[in-house]
């Protein structure tokens, strides 16, 4: 989660809200990313979203069986949507988002009956500078 | 919608399942794409995923305002919330998807209270054509 938040840091120094994801594979991290939206313009440019298609890239297979993903904050619809495609094994992540999550708000994507894959779910480690980040962000754009 | 349906058969002759998604703007086809998860491997390649990034290239920015979004398969979670973010202003689909659909099943993502942007949505223009591609390629993998 230290490199997820590293990532998330990354972000906010681009201008982006600042999110950061990591994938890990048998103890190792092979994908990192930031959240990354504007240069060039994605609106799919979420961190998680950009982790899984670097991993996906690394493994050379689009289901990511037994990988972990760590993300710095609870991922959105369309994030979790990509997290069960890709077969995520166990989902971390730091702070909630009672706004704009669909883990434990919202869509609530893994409890819907039609979800094919259902990672395990943790939360709440880093949730404090995790957190702690986006209102940093957020207080100096106002 | 015809032209999704062509890029749906284009994904069917690359072995991927048949789907495809147009972004029109003003009248005028922006992007196109075929579902395209296999290669390069990438869990997040669904159509509508890769005719929005494509659409967010083309217009050189994220937001989407004012663009109609035509799919021949109802978009599942990971797509309906991309729509959303990319602040699609009209959704047109062809076919349900009672298996894998998020717009009139499962997580319902436009109708949930934290739903920033929802777009119109219509459904069933070309749905016979768009359900026997699928149908035909399933047939055919069996």
């Amino acid at each position: 989660m230290m490199r997820a938040l590293d990532a998330a840091r990354e972000a906010a120094a681009m201008g982006e809200v600042p999110v950061g994801a990591v994938v890990v594979s048998d103890g190792e991290v092979i994908a990192s990313a930031a959240n990354a939206t504007r240069s060039p313009p994605d609106p799919t440019g979420h961190a998680e979203i950009r982790a899984l298609r670097m991993a996906a890239e690394a493994l050379g297979k689009g289901r990511l069986n037994g990988c972990d993903l760590y993300v710095t904050l609870e991922p959105c619809a369309m994030c979790a949507g990509a997290i069960s495609h890709a077969r995520i094994a166990r989902l971390y992540y730091a702070a909630s988002d009672p706004k704009g999550g669909a883990v434990e708000h919202g869509a609530r994507v893994f409890e819907q009956a039609q979800c094919l894959h259902r990672p395990e779910v943790y939360s709440g480690m880093g949730e404090a500078e995790a957190a702690e980040l986006l209102r940093g962000f957020f207080r100096e754009r106002r």
